[in-house]
């Protein structure tokens, strides 16, 4: 099939972060606690991401935002049709209420997080001060692709020894259209994981020999 | 002076929190960079802290939330007052307004972590299935005053060695009114500071008999 042609053409042209809401449909978490704990996990590290977009100028890591909020709306959306299905008694409806309640909140989270994303697309010229006024650390986050020839393939963490032998530390991975937050050393990276990764930018430099 | 008598009686037996309200104003940040910068630190904890009221049900860290979403509030009063006092120019203008934009942000965040910690006002038993739905780690957000007769008075974090004694990480300091955020080896505790530390529960009986 040609690219770029009608609206498949349009279609594939759609922005990354657009076209997980289409891609979402395939992959449908199972239980309420799944989707509140993914929510909880999301709002914890788009926020880390959010600031970091902007004190880096860093158009990529914005764009990770966007994923972020678009997964979370998706989250948000299924728990409370998952509530509603789920509600029998007066009881019942009282402990989804507090779920609810913190899904929501979790939403608005990454809702603000998006904002203070979106301040990067405002033009390097226009924001130029702002890491100026933030920056503190020393460390950055940054996004690596695993390559499906790097030799990282299929090997834990842990085997890896990431953290001790670069310094840096693996905050999230992003793989197709899920994530895994905080991963440890049992995590093994597959073929075009996309990694999340803080630290210095000296680690970084070693991080992409890998 | 009686306490508990007239008018003056009510002030004292507002919640400790709502007070800040008032104390508040000895207290003036003097840049916009301070202000956005603890602005930003405190959406960043206070998420935390949030969560944890809600995982472990626990009254005092959700005091803690409640502070800071009070001062949250009060920050970003500042930070919008001095921005439009200080804009002279339309270049002016549009750079605060970025930074009024993560101001705007950063208090939509306290103010959906302040939702999540009030949940744990709604008792015990609505939502006690709550911490078996999240609760994965076995760190907890812990509390702890240093007492005027403590040793650690008027020493460093780094004197102290707090976290290869006890295991137990210092994520905040309050004293007073004022907040550090992230403290690190260097800093001085001094008597009556509140700090807010995360770890397992073995560590924190040996923080308490520092």
């Amino acid at each position: 099939m040609k690219k770029g042609l009608g609206i498949l053409g349009r279609l594939q042209r759609t922005p990354k972060w657009k076209q997980v809401e289409f891609k979402e449909l395939e992959y449908k978490a199972h239980t309420v606690k799944d989707i509140l704990t993914e929510m909880k996990d999301i709002s914890e590290l788009i926020i880390d991401l959010a600031y970091s977009a902007i004190l880096f100028k860093d158009d990529e890591i914005a764009e990770e935002v966007r994923y972020l909020e678009t997964r979370m709306d998706y989250l948000n959306y299924e728990i409370r049709m998952m509530a509603m299905m789920a509600a029998r008694t007066r009881d019942d409806a009282e402990q989804l209420s507090g779920i609810l309640q913190i899904a929501e909140a979790a939403e608005t989270i990454s809702n603000a997080a998006g904002d203070i994303a979106n301040i990067v697309s405002l033009g390097k010229d226009k924001i130029g001060f702002l890491p100026k006024v933030l920056k503190r650390a020393d460390e950055k986050i940054f996004r690596i692709n695993i390559s499906p020839k790097s030799q990282a393939c299929d090997k834990s963490i842990g085997e890896l020894a990431v953290e001790s032998e670069t310094g840096m530390h693996i905050i999230a991975i992003r793989r197709g259209n899920y994530w895994i937050y905080d991963p440890g050393a049992p995590t093994v990276l597959k073929k075009n994981d996309t990694l999340i990764v803080r630290g210095a930018e000296e680690g970084f430099k070693d991080l992409k020999l890998f």
